[in-house]
């Protein structure tokens, strides 16, 4: 069930404050910065790394100069962009901070700066008697409050997130800055190269790198973007090192991986295996056929669904390579012997409670069942508009309550990201299109086998017939109108005529049924997986071995080394790409279109200082061993002595199964070295200014 | 024009008197022989290299065993083959000298113990104002009279081929050893693992070997097949080397190359490039499709074709891998800057004959325009019956002459391969899918563009309606009829009304008519290209570089060291793969069907003493720089003491184009390492009697 946390395997995604645990292994590795140094998020390296929500960056300079992916940065070049300043496929570069662009109200960055063990008040009003629904309703009103106290200072946002599925609960305290402005961004013929082609693949040739400013008020603390507003003053920040790494030298990579699932069960393997990713993948698949067919015929309608394709098609590839990866190697027959084993070793302790393994199988065999249900829902509401409407019905509801009892996610706090998610529609959606989606996914739904029909919901759902006259009569496809009814309360809607609020008002009863059976489920895993936790990190720390909690979004560290792969026998890919294979691949048709001036500097030779002394010219990508997730892009990959080397961007498509199991042979994070950020900056866009605002080494 | 000779480059298939040039190369790849010991055929380790023909093998033995690729022995092997002892599938082994089965007419061992230098023996009668072809013919006389000379005594078969075609003369004098039976074959699963699949790819998994064993007359000298021969004494052969070599390790491979083209002119290589590839694989993949439809309701039919399929699958492959190769890198353009340095150089030469390139050129231009003749005639003379009654016709009107006046190839010497070839249609024709292949090459021939219509040769030609009764009215599919008309003469063959025979009859002033034209161009670029080749040899001799020449089928040395490389940037191949890929690309299904014991015998680890101390594991085949090609398969590979190392059997895709352009960069021989085939011996099929005849060190 537990990986093996071999030291050797550069294994593990660690809570900083692990560090110090594994001071031989960071040794072994090469790592210089002591862990105890490495462990103090007010301290340089930590204190420098971010997160801009979906993904990971690093202040590079003390004016809040933020460095991360060119795909993490894309909304706010894409916002920019209009048909005469088309900074998506022209690059921009602001020559001075005048010139620096709005990023928009999703452009956000987290400087992460407290993280406490609350578990003891998580868990103060937690009796052994408490149903599911009461347990998971207790830790929810624990952590409303921990989140309340903590907020009281609007600058900060706050989370109180489980580690272990509820072993240990931290609040993580991060300082929201709202105001964040493009700086500079590549072309996306050379952000992107290789695009969704090229997408967990090697060799790759991405230069994935954007630059972000973070803005503040006078008064130094985060405010509403505003021109009066000053750049951040970062008081930590990386060193960029251009001497480069060469195969085999250590690296250390600090940032935000998203979700993993390391310590499943044998049986949830096989059912994500059998059941759950080849749902998943055909339902995808099918949607972006839909999506395909129906914006074929306008370049308007495809611009806006680009990045909903773009995003889907990432996460099709993904599940594809988790099926792929299954297909290729047991897994779960290997997690069967180490279950095997530990349950051995369980039985053996005095003090175990026997019932245990017996209760959390009968839980794992009843979230099987109800993800099924999950999954069917989330077919059957397909589409915007009707997403929206729920939203809209369930927010109107929820602000009724007082705001400590409201449903997480309809808080006061969350009112801008909803403004901001039903207002981001406008640039994202087609009404036809919206329609054709909906329309063949109810067709879909009533296709699913029985288990994942949800209880209660099929008689309540349109006829596909039907679906013509509800896009007829709903005005929620206008972004005011949608937006007005965020304020009109539950009787304003459920009186509405508008056919997708009435239709969302018909569906919330089941919705809702839903989530209180996950709560109750929810509840019943939170008080059992912890149990069985405690005893795997026993088990494991009995061989001394530390365990490091699956990924959560929180910030994280991990560490490897520059080294190439095997994916068959007799071949070797890695660790390094250069430009030359820029030139190879270039066919000068999209996505394989380098810009010109890219080109012509690799063909010129102008290599400059950015020459890699072993490769004989710039390197672009490079593979690691790092223990990396979604999430993880845009991190900052340091040398030992915690300088910037690279970001972190993507994995290889043999890796994509680590997220369940780590197989050190194969698994390889995907960087883009600095150097050629550092060389691109210099001999082809010459952003001078930036150069001169880092600190180069 | 010349690829340059680098040192670095490991280019070269040397005639062995050349090595003691090349001391200094030989030095620094780090050969150990004296290079004046491998320039000797008489002395050991060349002495021990053999040709089989169309492939290359290798005494390993002092009773005539010889090694061999498994796909060299395959007609050996699948002649002894039957549905109920079907050695193809399941491998043969003799456990004693009784056992070993006959290879039959076409298996043949000839040592080469002679090779002269008889340039002014073939160009004593050659004057001046001869034209091309009296100059052709000359050349034709003097050669037979040197090869009757040398085949005086009947154990022995002679040649004189031409080097840097006409430059040089060599006769080479084989001992043909004509009884030669199959001693061991592994089953084709394990002996052809990956097929045609795999066929010029790497990584590949490949045992290529199979043992076959000379035998001679009582008297020590070759005799016809009898139960009374004994194994022929070879008295050198080689060591087999099982400490293996390593990465970087040198080599040195000796053998009987084909053909290469390495000193053709630009505009060849445009010719060949544009248009002479192109058609030839269009053609063969149009006459591959009618085998196909023609044979596809017949197992039978099918298990007749496949080794014609097998061997033009095998063509097509490489002529695409020719055209891609040409696509990939501009090999004209690289010869053209060499031809211009040359035309340079040649300019400054005192006593340069001014005309001379003019008139190559021209010569060259003609030779395009009658290649396309040519091609068109092969074309319009696809099948196999309306080439055995040409071949007929043909021998009849050679027949009458003196042998000495006879065409090359219908002397005296030629009766017994000629009836060979008329015998072996037995196991590879079929009526009815010979008519589909001349009935669709017609039709092909009439859709030709006009430079590809042989002079004369339309009208003759049968309307395609008219095929069918061609066959019907043709007694020469049976193989007693068509053996029968071997003695009876020309004019009984005028005089038949055997359709194809009439056929023949008609077209054999045509055919004579290109071959005349051949003839009087070949006699004017035998005049011109040797004063080229001198000049070009002159020019390279002013930089220091020896020139070697082109492949012509003879006993040739190359050496080169294991390395891996780089077919794109970010990936390596090679230089080793392991018996576990054989586990990784096994699917159960053809090609990729590894036998049972094989598996478990890897599955079981048992490596025995043949684990290599880096790979961990048992390699199975191996990449080296050495430069080869077609006919080069079953070459010995050697270690710097001239131990069996390895055999050779194939190149990767990306070296296909060195036939015209040895690219150090990608070009790569494929080799099997000859532990793989020790550790099969010993582990999987238990060779025990064989292992212990050979001297393994």
């Amino acid at each position: 069930m537990l990986c093996a946390t071999s030291a050797q395997a550069d294994e593990g995604q660690w809570q900083p404050y692990q560090l110090p645990q594994l001071k031989s292994e960071l040794k072994r590795v090469g790592i210089a910065i002591p862990a105890e140094k490495l462990a103090d998020l007010s301290k340089h390296p930590m204190s420098a790394i971010v997160s801009l929500g979906n993904c990971s960056a690093s202040f590079v300079s003390d004016a809040g100069l933020v460095v991360t992916n060119h795909h993490c940065a894309y909304g706010a070049i894409q916002r920019n962009s209009t048909p005469e300043h088309n900074y998506i496929a022209n690059g921009f570069l602001a020559r001075s901070r005048a010139q620096e662009l709005p990023g928009g109200p999703n452009a956000l960055v987290y400087v992460t700066d407290k993280v406490e063990n609350v578990t003891g008040r998580v868990l103060r009003n937690i009796t052994p008697s408490m149903s599911g629904k009461q347990r998971s309703e207790a830790v929810e009103r624990a952590i409303k409050a921990l989140i309340a106290e903590c907020e009281s200072d609007k600058i900060y946002r706050c989370a109180v997130p489980a580690f272990h599925r509820g072993l240990e609960y931290y609040r993580i305290r991060q300082m929201m800055i709202r105001d964040v402005r493009l700086v500079y961004a590549p072309a996306n013929s050379l952000g992107d190269f290789g695009g969704d082609i090229d997408n967990y693949e090697w060799p790759r040739h991405v230069g994935d790198y954007s630059f972000l400013r973070a803005y503040v008020g006078k008064d130094g603390r985060p405010a509403d973007p505003s021109p009066d507003n000053v750049p951040y003053h970062s008081k930590d920040f990386l060193v960029v090192s251009a001497a480069g790494l060469k195969n085999g030298d250590p690296v250390l990579l600090a940032g935000y991986p998203g979700r993993t699932s390391r310590y499943k069960l044998p049986s949830e393997i096989r059912y994500a295996r059998d059941a759950a990713y080849p749902a998943k993948a055909a339902e995808i698949q099918a949607d972006l056929d839909v999506i395909a067919v129906s914006t074929k015929d306008s370049e308007a309608a495809a611009v806006r669904y680009a990045s909903v394709v773009k995003s889907q098609n990432n996460v099709l590839k993904k599940t594809r390579g988790l099926m792929d990866g299954f297909a290729r190697k047991d897994i779960a027959a290997i997690k069967d012997v180490q279950d095997a084993q530990f349950r051995a070793w369980f039985a053996k302790q005095p003090n175990a409670d026997k019932k245990l393994l017996a209760e959390l199988d009968a839980l794992i065999a009843a979230d099987i069942a109800l993800s099924d249900e999950e999954f069917g829902y989330s077919v059957a509401t397909t589409g915007d508009l009707l997403k929206s409407a729920a939203t809209l019905y369930r927010l109107a509801l929820e602000s009724a309550r007082p705001d400590a009892e409201r449903e997480t996610g309809y808080q006061q706090r969350d009112l801008a990201f909803i403004k901001a998610r039903l207002t981001r529609l406008e640039q994202s959606y087609v009404g036809g299109v919206d329609q054709a989606r909906l329309n063949a996914a109810l067709q879909r739904y009533a296709a699913l086998p029985k288990s994942m029909h949800v209880t209660g919901l099929d008689a309540l759902l349109p006829a596909t017939d039907a679906v013509p006259a509800l896009y007829a009569q709903s005005q929620l496809g206008d972004t005011a109108t949608r937006l007005s009814w965020m304020d009109k309360g539950a009787s304003a809607i459920k009186a509405s005529d508008d056919a997708f609020l009435k239709l969302a008002v018909k569906l919330d009863d089941v919705a809702q049924s839903l989530k209180e059976r996950r709560k109750e489920l929810d509840g019943n895993l939170e008080r059992v997986i912890p149990q069985y936790m405690a005893a795997v990190i026993a088990w494991k720390k009995s061989q001394g071995k530390p365990v490091y909690p699956d990924a959560n979004s929180t910030l994280r560290v991990t560490y490897g080394t520059v080294s190439p792969y095997s994916p068959k026998d007799g071949v070797t890919k890695g660790p390094f790409t250069t430009i030359e294979g820029i030139v190879e691949k270039n066919t000068g048709k999209e996505p394989f279109n380098a810009p010109a001036n890219l080109l012509e500097a690799i063909k010129a030779r102008r290599y400059g200082q950015f020459k890699d002394p072993v490769l004989g010219t710039v390197p672009v990508d490079f593979l690691t061993s790092a223990d990396t997730t979604g999430g993880n892009s845009g991190s900052a990959v340091m040398n030992k002595h915690g300088e910037l080397v690279g970001l972190n961007f993507d994995s290889t498509y043999e890796s994509i199964t680590k997220d369940w199991y780590f197989d050190s042979d194969i698994t390889r994070a995907i960087h883009m070295d600095i150097r050629y950020m550092l060389w691109v900056m210099k001999e082809v866009d010459h952003a001078d200014n930036l150069l001169k605002e880092l600190t180069i080494k």
